[in-house]
Formats: structure tokens, sequence, C-alpha cells
């Protein structure tokens, strides 16, 4: 083990590294990962009534946030990848006011693995977030993405993870 | 021309399209994006004084950001393809205070293109704050991105757009 | 030039080569192509009553189509790298039987680059097709694509290709 | 499991989504794909005399097919990312005759997984057919992608699925 | 198994193919590769003293290479995908001289699955190399990578493997 | 133009950046690089003897080193992607002996773009070499590849770069 040995404290002085995660056990993991839209009020209502040019804005987004969520080891780079079980996306209006309109997106991802996938909701909701924004920009290039966070985690070693005031009112 | 008329309905009836550029000019192009992540004070310092045991995170997260704005197009489905001509991401510590931190990230894009590169600065910032998110989640799971959200842009048929509010405290 | 002149029969000899078009002229370029789903009439009625569990059929298969069109030059090994300028991809009914029915995928893709973008149009009515197999293949493993081909071109040395058949009854 | 609960519903009112197989078994899994290019005599002719400019079309094709595979769950949105055991295309003469020919590709995948590979072994066969197009387009611009097909699936709660009428004469 | 039968030999003539090991015990693997860099002393003392105006030379080669060990099935025709377990790339100075010195690059794969991941930890320590190359390239052009080669692996049938002249004098 | 001049400084304090080549002209730019492996003389006889069971080496490396160069901005952080117009590799024998042999690697890329195609040539014969390896490395895991160097380059504002050792003896 010579070799290995010289190798030990290969991660150990600051490198970057992905994590050696050969010790853990295989264990069911979900995730699920939030994010809000803020837009203009007239682009939710072009949003709601099919009338952005682009096409159905919330269809799009939805699979585009679960088509980045396979990419995420691609993107993040210390990301393990995973093979993933399960993968969905849903993008909903959340608060709709006289000048302002917001919408969340919520992402949620499950496996059978060595290490969890918080990462893969929270890109999963990111992209949706920011196709959204693609395909409105046009019209309100002043739209914000907030509020990108865990909601839920389960399996692992660090067992169960719930914010507490997820779905809440997003008030950024 | 009569097999271009029959597709010349192609994507005005509500279908997502990639929209037609073709007859754009190729103007230069910039787009400037930020991102904000709250995180416990103690996530903050362990992050300056590099004691993250996964690697130096600014430096990692600086490097995911540009090689995301290269990604763009694969993730976001009815965006361009676009060969950049520069791409930079800077994170800087944004607000201490006792209890919680703020990191600000910033990723400037340009082109010389028929498109402009919003959302590639978007995703720059946006997969940069997310591999922040990546190397400390193990200490800090609350951590949360918000005001990802367009800063600056210049060129095209569209002209300038300067964020009023950009680089401000960030309250989410 | 010497080194170069070396290296000036490098692709002659019968060796796979991305063929040089540093010579050729940038102009416009369009191509369209097609490919139809055959399937069992139970298929389509669910596909058409949203019955299938997967999801939108047309709508996720459609953007799929788009998005694989980015992803020619990865796939095709010898096909150029193109910045696209317009991509839309259309599913419709084509012939609907009492046992059988049949969909038509139309691709459309615009650049201006010193190559065409048929491979890119081609690519993505395949992918768009095999999208619609595996959003229905739980319930019929039998369908079959069929009549995938170049449906119209323009731009080039090569000038216009029409296809006379083309969207006609598919007799697969 | 209050958030879960929260998400049981999440797949069920028509949203795509990339169906849970959490509670799958792991079984080996085969599939067996087909498609067949249809070309004109002189094309064929061109092909088996090694006659194409840009290389070897079959041998590019195959390779184009095998990598392929492994990029099926970035094309095709709600498809499982599966490890693949294994993989194999194969090109070959299936009819000549005198204006006409047509070959034939096959392609099989091997996995042990909780999903099946049939999408992987479509996307071979499709995107190997493609890269025969993408070789010899510069000549014979009407050749036609036909009969892609699932020929054999076995493993999974679906069990053993054959073709009849596989590998007969292709008559698109 | 007909159908199967029809494929057995399949691969057995030649054609290219991803081997197949279905019937392979999933165990654990390890491998570390290297790659030394030759460079002019000026480059080396313009790295070491953060002189390269493209950035931190070591930091963003060494996650280079981690993210390039994920890509090595898209890169690597016949390679089989592999979740890995950890990836760790660390570049060190190996020797100077008064003209000319030498880096040392060396990358660390883990898995558990059928096949082992030596291409991984060789993608790895190249892509790295490479990017050491490109981001001084502007003042050294005649860097030379040379000692790709597999240092250690272990885990699998062909048991461990260890290269007795590692980690000394590169004299490429 | 405040903005930007506040991201004017954005890349001068060290932090790794995406050059900005948006002032260069457009020129025709080629490079070509070489790799050369070194393996036991039984290695080469059995792929020149078409006796490795994976399929034909030279064949698949050299198509594996045409696509990865299309993939060299996915690889390299800080490298611009680039619309290719012509990409060959070529691997031959260089030196045959009684217990060793060596095989040599060219790939040629060009473009005209604001930057070269340097890093494109030597991933291709980087990862054209490794391909090789991986076919190989069941029969001799000791292979080593060396020698990984620019031979060519012309256009730009750096000129034209010839090396002078190119081709020669192979002494790693």
């Amino acid at each position: 083990m010579e070799s290995q040995d010289v190798f030990h404290h290969f991660s150990s002085d600051g490198r970057p590294h992905m994590v050696d995660v050969s010790a853990k056990p295989v264990t069911s993991r979900t995730a699920i990962a939030e994010a809000y839209i803020h837009m203009a009020r007239a682009t939710r209502d072009a949003i709601v009534h099919q009338a952005i040019a682009k096409g159905d804005v919330m269809k799009v987004a939805e699979i585009a946030g679960i088509m980045a969520a396979k990419r995420t080891s691609d993107l993040v780079p210390l990301c393990h990848p995973v093979p993933l079980h399960h993968v969905a996306v849903r993008i909903e209006e959340h608060a709709v006011e006289a000048e302002e309109a917001v919408f969340r997106v919520t992402a949620e991802v499950r496996t059978a693995h060595q290490t969890g996938v918080e990462m893969e909701a929270l890109t999963a909701a990111s992209v949706a977030a920011l196709t959204v924004y693609d395909m409105c920009k046009k019209a309100d290039r002043g739209m914000t993405i907030s509020q990108v966070r865990l909601v839920f985690k389960d399996g692992g070693a660090s067992g169960r993870y719930e914010r507490v005031d997820a779905g809440g009112p997003a008030d950024a």
C-alpha cells in the first residue's frame, strides 16, 4: 500500500478534491429545493395568458430544470456523478400583486447512493428559474431570482433537514 | 420558397423555438450579472480562513462560474450557442455581521454576436453561487442564494440596461 | 509552409477528418428535416388526451429536439460546430386510423456559416421522435420511427434541395 | 414526512417528470434496436469501396453510435442516467438492388439497473444512422433513415419483448 | 434467447464495442496516474510567483483535472460511464534547474464498480497538464507534456499494478 | 460606461478569467500538435494485426481525437469556445524495435477566429493517445504517452511558431 500511503494526505492540505465516499453506505436520498422569480405584474400576465413569444414558459422551464439536474456534476466541480432515480420540477404562482408577481420553483430529486442530491435539486431549481428569465427577458430585464435554497433532505449520515420557513412569503 | 413559406408560421402558434436572429447585425455585447450568498457567520469564517475541507471555496467557485458560462446554451433550452470573447467571475465579501454574512458573485461576459450574453452572465453567477453552497453545505445547509439578477448589459437593438440598485445591500 | 505541406495530404488517404471549410464563404443556410412516428391508435389517443403519465408528450419532445440541434456536433463525429441562428421543432398528427396513427416531426434550423445545418435539422427531428418513444414506450414498445429525411435546404455551394415527396403519406 | 407528502402529488397532475424508480429492483437489462438507411446504389458502392472522402463510413458510424448511447440521458429529457455495462453497434448491408441499397444498423446495450436501456439502444442506432447520412450527404441528400425500432428487450417488470418482424425486409 | 444468440458474436469480429462487464463483480477500484510538464525556468518562476495573467495556474489546473475525470467516458469512446467515489489532482514542482523546470501532476480516482478507473486518472492528469499549457502558452509555446502513465491501480480481476519507476526523474 | 469601469480591473488582480479577445481581429489560424505512445512490441503487433479485442485501435483513436477537439473549451477552463473549420488526426508507427514500439499521433486544427487553436490540437492529440491506451491497457498497463507538444501554429498576433525537433525521434 506504499503508493496509496503517499497519497493518503493528498487532499488534506487544502487542495480541492471530490470527497472520498467509498466507505459510505448506499442509502435512499431525497432532496427538495426551491427558488423564487420576482417579475413585473405584466410579465406574469403574459406568462399566464401564454403571450410570451418564445413559447409556454412554465413547460419549457420545468423540462430545463429536470435536464439540468442530470448535468449537475458537469457544472459543480466537486460534485459526485450520481445515477438519479427521480426528478420533478414544478413552477407555480406564489404571489400576485398590482405591480409585481412571484413564481415559485420547486425541484425534487431522489436516488440511492453514497452521496446526497441536494446539489441536483438546487441546480434544477436554479436552471428552471434561469429559463423563465430567458424566455421573458425581452420584456422584463429586471426579473430577479431569489431564495434559492434547500427545503428538505433525507437520507445519509447527516439525516433529515427541513427548512422551517420554506414555501413562506418570498420577501427578497 | 414554397417549403419555407410552409414553415413561415412554424413558431408563431405558441410552440417553443429558438428565435430567429439571422437578420440581426453582429454587435459587441456585454452583460454583467450578480448573485448573493447568505450564510452563517461561522461558514464565512471557515471560507476566509481556508478551513473548508473541500478546498479553496472562492477559487473553485470562480472557475465553476467561468466554465458554466460556456455551457449556457446546453442548459437553457432556447438560448443560442454563442462563441464567447470574455468571461470573468469574482466572488467577494459583501457584508459580515455577528450571526450572518453575505458574499457577492459578479460575472461579466462579452461577445460580438447577433444575440446578447445576459443568460451566460446569469448562469455563471448562479453556478458560482451553487458551487459555494456545495463546498460549504456540510456545515451550513441553510445557505441561501438571492438576488440573482442582471446588473448591466450593452449592445444590440435594445441598447443599454443598467440596474439602479445593483451592488447595494442584499436584503433577501 | 513546410510543416503544412507535410499535412496537406493528411486527410486524403482515407482517414476520417472534419472537412476543411476555411475557404468557403459564410452564407445563409436553412435546413428542414422530418421524421414520422408510427404508433398504436390507443397510444395516439393517450397523447392527444394528455393521458401519458410522464407528461405532455409533444411539448417535451419539441423542446428535446431544439436542444438536440445544439448538440449535433457532439454526436456526429465529423460535423462542424456551428453557432445556430434559429431552431424550431413541430410535432403534429399526420394520419389517424382505426388501429394505427402517425405523428410527423418537422425541424427547421438556420445559420450563417461555412457549412450547412442539415445534420442539425435531422438530429433535432430524430431526438424529438426518440423522446416521443421514451414517453410512450411503457404502453407501446412497437412504435417505429421512419422517414427521417431532409425535406429542404438552401444556401452554400450546392444550392437548394427540395424533396419532392416530403410531407406526403408516410408509408413505412 | 410532511414535506414529502406535499410533494407526493408532484408529478401526478400532468407535469413532465423523471419517473421515480427508487422502489424498483436492480435487474439485468438488455435492449437491441435497429435502424435502416436507404440510399442510392452509387452511394452504397462508394461506401463499400472506401470512396467516401470523409473516411470509412461504417467504422465512424459504429463508434458514433456507441458514444451516443452514453449521451442518451443528456438528450432525452425524462430518461434516467444509467451506468452502461455493454454497448455494441453493427452496420451491415441489408439489401442491394440496381438503383437502391439499404444498410441495417443494430445496437445492443446492457446494464444492471432499475430502468431499461431501450432508449440507449434506439439512440445508438439513430446516431449511427445519422452519421452515415453526414458522411455521404454531399453525394446523396435523399438518403432516408427508417424502421428505427426496438427489436428485443429483456429484464425488468415488463419482462421480455421480441419484435416479430425485425431484421426482415425494410420496406420503407 | 434467439435474438441474443444472433448478437452473441456481435463484437467478436473486430468491431469496436464497449466490453460487456455484466458478469464482473463490483469491487473497490483505485487508480493513480501521473504526467509531467516541462517548461522554461522563467515560466516556472511566473507560475510560482503568481505572475501568469490568466490566474493561479495550479489551482485552475487541479480543478480542470477533477472535472475532466468526470467526462472521461464522453471522451474515450469505449470507456464505461462510472459513478466516481473520489477524485483528487495535485500539481507540484518536480525539478527546477537553471534553464528548465518540471511540474508533476498526480491524479487519484476511486470507485466501486465492474470496471477500473485507470482512464479517469489518466484523463484527469492529461487535462490538468493541458490546462497548465493553456494558461502559460502565451509565454512558452515549447512546453511539453510527458510521461503520462499509470502509477498504481488496485481492484478487479487483474489485481494490483504498481509502476516501479513512477515519481522518479522525468527524463523526457 | 460607469458599470464597466468598475469591472475594468476585474481580472487584473490575479483571478482566473477567460481573456478578453473582443479587440482582436478574426484571422485564419492553424495549429498542429503531436503526441507519442510508447508500448511493448507485442502490443504494437496486436494493434497492427487487428488483434486487439476492443476493435481497430487506430481508427477509434483518430475519431476520438477529432471529437475531443470539439470539446476542448468544455475541458480547459479558460479556453474560448471556437467554431472549428477543420480537424484531422493521424496515428502512425514511429519506431519499432525488438522490445518496444512507438506510435506518433498528429492533430491538425484550423479556424478563423480571434483566438488560436493550439489547445484544440493538443487536446485532440492527447485524447487520441488516451484512447490507444484504453483499447490496449488490458495487455499493457505500462504504456506511456510522451512528447505532447505543439509542432506548428500560424495566424494571430504572435504569428508563426514551428518546433525545430518535431517529428524526430521520441526519446522519452
